[in-house]
């Protein structure tokens, strides 16, 4: 019923200075709203924040429009997967960098990883794994071929994703 | 700077009446604000609902009282790690049980595997590691003796685990 | 620019013996998540706890599925104003219950009024105006015949409706 | 129970370009997860993307430390009322401009209007009240002299408020 016990091995921190200078950074402000009665930021709220930038990422970099994606062409970017290594606290008014890159791109799912950083200290990896589906049917879908060159050139350019993959 | 390719295996779906009898569970609704543009529900809501259920379980099961632990005693409960397996997507008006099992006690954090349910439907499958911390000095504390015991003591009754862990 | 300066009068808290005994009630509980870093409820979420409770008074006591509202009906409630006094901070793990009034029932728009208390005394009031729309042409349209008959019934259960009004 | 009839007078939308010169201005993206299956922003999360834009008044304008003043000093300012006027539906990727205005300073509380707009058209209009606490206590304090002082600058450099109050 539970996975057997032996977890995945913890990520280590990276300093942002290690990060390709090619990566899309994404900033955010830890809000007040955001922090729990502990004073840090409750956790599903670094999902939230990363994804905005997930979106800022299609809009300015990917040039593909995440509303039109959703809205005309009827692609849903539904996630399959989602996992987060949480290393230091994120405190109220703490200046966020989010970096996403591209570690994956398949046939009918992509895996994003992306890096929270305050300053050059690590605060938290999210692993991020989109399934596109058709909205309509609510079934998977080929990733769309902009969609999947536009991936495949940013991590390219990160020198995250070596090149095109067709599985799974 | 990324993981390595090969990914942790997907968990299967399983059925609710496979899961212990003896394990508390909580339900939830999906509200309208709890989904997105797609119709769906936003991701990082189903870790926010997962975690209200988590909530009960200390005051209904555990006997713990959240509250009294972060406030009056000052230990926080923190999460390290967080990771879901989204297999099939939340819809507006789904009625949802939320069934927290205990797979791990070490000896300054806990590992909850947090199963979603639309009827017998696995919908969302959660794996929850939280650390204890004193929220003073903002550092690694042992799970006080009482919260090791509940977990103990409630994870034999779901029989998910055998007994007492030291490490890490 | 700004509104002139004197202010509404502030409603006074009621007891929640002094609302209708007709009246639908939901439940909710305080979450960890909900509250800030001052350990209250972030304000906000007043407003999300209370739509939770309006789907369920649409649900269980207007018997209109709000969901094939929205879905194949094509009609939008969306708020046009939305107002709460806070009289008495919400604190995790609070059980709250919510009391959804109707207030007036207009031709394209009707208004509830919500009482939120803990035990006797009342933490919020919320005034919440929706306006009916149609989805597809983003423009108003009078409310449904089903919705406003049901919602003149629950008023008048209530006693807080008179009867059919029909301006604006 | 409920408020007499009449409505308070709903606020008529003006352009950005009427705002004060010298006001602050805040920008925020209408995300993804902001949105409701309706594809517009759910109606609480305008109120959250306010405050946002009201922390970084404080801490760029005001000069006062949102953090410190909740940490150190122990200072609350919780909201005693919290209105909204929806004109517009927020559409995913919307940028807003907030725009925050001071309207009153009182002994204990201070009030606000924030303006929100996508290029000249208002979207929504906030009036938010706030009364600072003593955190310790739970009980009105006196805006706090540094505050007060900041505020009302503010106000005067905008023209929305014309000098010291001493009510209520």
């Amino acid at each position: 019923m539970t996975a057997p016990g032996r977890p995945a091995p913890r990520p280590a921190p990276v300093p942002a200075a290690a990060l390709p200078a090619a990566a899309f950074r994404g900033r955010a402000r830890v809000r007040f709203g955001d922090c729990d009665p502990a004073g840090i930021v409750f956790f599903p709220n670094w999902f939230t924040i990363a994804h905005g930038t997930v979106e800022d990422l299609f809009r300015e970099r990917l040039r593909i429009d995440f509303h039109d994606l959703h809205g005309a062409r009827g692609i849903g970017t539904g996630f399959v997967h989602a996992a987060a290594t949480f290393m230091r606290p994120g405190l109220m008014g703490d200046e966020v960098a989010i970096t996403p890159l591209v570690r994956r791109v398949g046939r009918a799912s992509y895996a994003l990883d992306v890096h929270l950083h305050r300053g050059e200290e690590e605060l938290a990896r999210l692993d991020l794994v989109t399934a596109t589906t058709s909205l309509a049917r609510r079934a998977s879908v080929p990733v769309p071929d902009d969609l999947r060159a536009a991936l495949l050139r940013y991590g390219a350019e990160c020198g995250t994703v070596a090149g095109p993959e067709t599985a799974p």
